[in-house]
């Protein structure tokens, strides 16, 4: 059996997947996945994911240059989840990992403080630089 | 403005949520929760997710005893994907942080080795001394 048919796609033939990263364990980002997504991940090993914006394939990186190496691949329990330990490149000669489109390290940088969300990461690189 | 509404619930009025161990940095889970569990979360300090198979609130541990003391809630840069830092809690006196319903540290599991994917986990607890 393909292990490709063991992933339970959901109903858009999508799956949910966690980018962590190797080392640090941060959790870098959250995106989607269909299986033409996850055989090139596998192929390339780096991140392709599903962009339902766009509604294409989306090479990580392919804009910013940002890409993600993957060292491993996970399937939770229920086999509907995947869980990709990667290593984050960040920009040009900086060693600063950046996954998220706002230059920051992680896309989870708003925490629950007192009743409000704030952001608590910094801007490594400006987008200004990174898209252009 | 309150924080839920900040949040950008999907068509179903649901939000994915990522759980990460504090310490460890381990992701151990990934669930859903509507507006509902996210304020009783908040209120509680303890994990409550929305059961999608079973269409209700689902305080996670309430079965098991496994809950999960929230120490952190973040929110990403598009606002609609939630990471919980918890205290996972184990089994009785036994000190190993149990997550998943196999008994398993960790939901993610299966590993993708030479094209297949295999169990590189341990069962900590038996799930039938878990749920009784």
């Amino acid at each position: 059996m393909d292990w490709l048919d063991e992933v339970k796609w959901d109903a858009q033939g999508l799956v949910p997947v966690i980018a962590q990263e190797v080392g640090s364990n941060d959790v870098l980002m959250f995106a989607f996945m269909n299986r033409e997504a996850l055989a090139k991940t596998a192929e390339l090993g780096e991140a392709v994911y599903w962009s339902r914006s766009r509604g294409r394939l989306w090479h990580k990186g392919e804009e910013s240059g940002h890409f993600q190496k993957v060292r491993e691949m996970r399937l939770d329990c229920d086999k509907d989840v995947v869980l990709l330990k990667v290593e984050q490149l960040g920009h040009d000669s900086e060693n600063a990992s950046i996954a998220c489109h706002t230059g920051r390290h992680s896309c989870f940088f708003h925490r629950l403080d007192a009743g409000t969300w704030q952001t608590v990461e910094p801007v490594l690189v400006d987008p200004e630089r990174i898209y252009k």
